[in-house]
């Protein structure tokens, strides 16, 4: 069955960037939040992102996703064709709550209902909803019309039949899933990100070297293989032998280095506050919107370059 | 003082791709190796690096290059004129002793000796040599002509000039250093990329998901920002409040995620043999050095176009 109708909750930052994503794959989008000030200024937020993604070559006919994107008027209304719902509610469990509850019962039957949510799990949401067979998170990057990434994770009661079509309407749209099988706390990406973060903050915060050093190490070293290339991969291909050759012949040095890790090194008011001067120095907090829109032309020319050398060469 | 003439010791993948570097920026290398055979293998294989990174749009002249590099009959003959010495020979805490000992004996009075070494602290094989204050660590990562990460890593002996010429030096030649101020197992990079890959580890082990799944968070996901601003940069583009308000707004979660990390997860023969496997059905053993000629060409590419879009937004 595909998924026509999307209804997308909440209409800040993560559920406006969700609009693109579903209309500039041709699918019928009813966005919703309680705040008509949100609505007004996501509806001009999203004319932006399909201009920009069209500037970038990224997306041919911009108006056709934009026609594709109604406001409802209420949550009612927004859910009452929806084959699936993604929900971008703010991040606060009793809110969550709420309105899983009234979006199980508004929702039609064969719905399948997401949250966006980052920090919190599943489980200590939809527990008590009677649909919550048909519930999960699909938890995206922000921006998820830039980053394709979505990490899709049940409960322990999610139908297996939720996560198959979820995972299938995120390939069809363009998105890239994986299945996160059990529920662990910043399901896949934040905890990679974070264990990476954590050892950061420790080199820093012990006087091994600045954080514009540790920025170095990623954009001038280990992001020009992990663009195109994961971790195992970078592995398997830096040794004669594959993936069983590079544990086998760095064993004694990774358990080395392993062992003397500080990934949950606390982040003291001290260190975060010498941190942020030092980026502050470079991008002063009232130029970050600047930045932001830099970043997110870098993503979309970044994506455009990787597609088309994938295209060429295979 | 430029440092003009280059003495590189050790002609495998590490020490050939130094003579590279080192060349393609005008400056004169010397080459030597114990084995007639890796000298050999290296100007072949050092032609084919020049002839790529033309073909890459990342070079406009191979041959000027090519002509700068000559090997060395003998070691003495090879630092005999050097400014700078790059050490890259194997990874024994024995070799680098005798090795440094002879090349502080035969080295010019004013020449700086780095070691490319990964695995094995400066300290450990510098500190009986008499020129020990001109030694240092700067471990490349590999093959250094398509990465510009350079860790530059002084003993606790080395002199603050020997740092600062050998930072000019791969500034000059296009590289990009950073000093660790103090030495800590696997510098900063493998630090980083290690407490990644750890609970990477941890994550497949206990069945959350898929080697694959792990590669598609970072190439679908964290390595689309990675790739031009670090995790510091990340974060203070994430918050309204710049760097500060993502610490303050995450600090529960993320304290919760990295209290959970098993970045010492065991590499288990069970679990290498399963994630070697599931690689090894992408690419057999048999087929990588096609594979790593692809990575290679993705990074000369992925680099060209950084570069390219570093210069035309600023």
């Amino acid at each position: 069955m595909i998924l026509e109708t999307i209804a997308c909750i909440g209409a800040g930052n993560v559920g406006r960037s969700w609009a693109v994503v579903f209309a500039r794959a041709g699918r019928r989008v009813f966005l919703w939040d309680p705040s008509p000030a949100a609505l007004e200024a996501a509806l001009a937020a999203i004319e932006v992102s399909f201009a920009d993604l069209h500037a970038a070559g990224l997306l041919d006919d911009p108006q056709a996703g934009l026609g594709l994107i109604s406001v409802a008027p209420n949550l009612e209304a927004a859910l009452g064709k929806a084959d699936y719902v993604q929900e971008s509610a703010l991040e606060v469990l009793s809110v969550k709550q709420a309105l899983f509850a009234k979006m199980d019962a508004l929702a039609p039957a064969n719905a399948v209902i997401a949250s966006s949510t980052s920090a919190i799990p599943g489980s200590a949401f939809l527990e008590e909803v009677p649909g919550r067979a048909r519930c999960l998170v699909a938890h995206p990057v922000n921006p998820p019309h830039l980053i394709p990434l979505v990490e899709i994770c049940p409960a322990p009661w999610t139908d297996p039949d939720a996560v198959a079509r979820t995972r299938a309407l995120m390939e069809a749209v363009g998105q890239a899933p994986v299945v996160v099988e059990k529920e662990a706390p910043g399901f896949l990406l934040n905890r990679l990100q974070w264990a990476l973060l954590g050892e950061a903050m420790h080199l820093v915060g012990e006087g091994y070297c600045t954080a514009e050093d540790i920025d170095r190490v990623l954009t001038q070293g280990l992001a020009l293989r992990w663009a195109f290339i994961g971790p195992f991969e970078v592995g398997h291909l830096n040794a004669a032998a594959g993936l069983a050759g590079y544990f086998g012949g760095l064993a004694e040095a990774m358990s080395r280095v392993q062992g003397s890790l500080r990934t949950d090194y606390p982040p003291s008011e001290e260190l975060v506050a010498k941190l942020h001067a030092e980026l502050a120095a470079r991008h002063p907090v009232e130029t970050l919107p600047d930045r932001q829109a830099w970043r997110d032309r870098r993503i979309m020319g970044l994506r455009r370059y990787l597609d088309d050398a994938a295209r060429d060469e295979g």
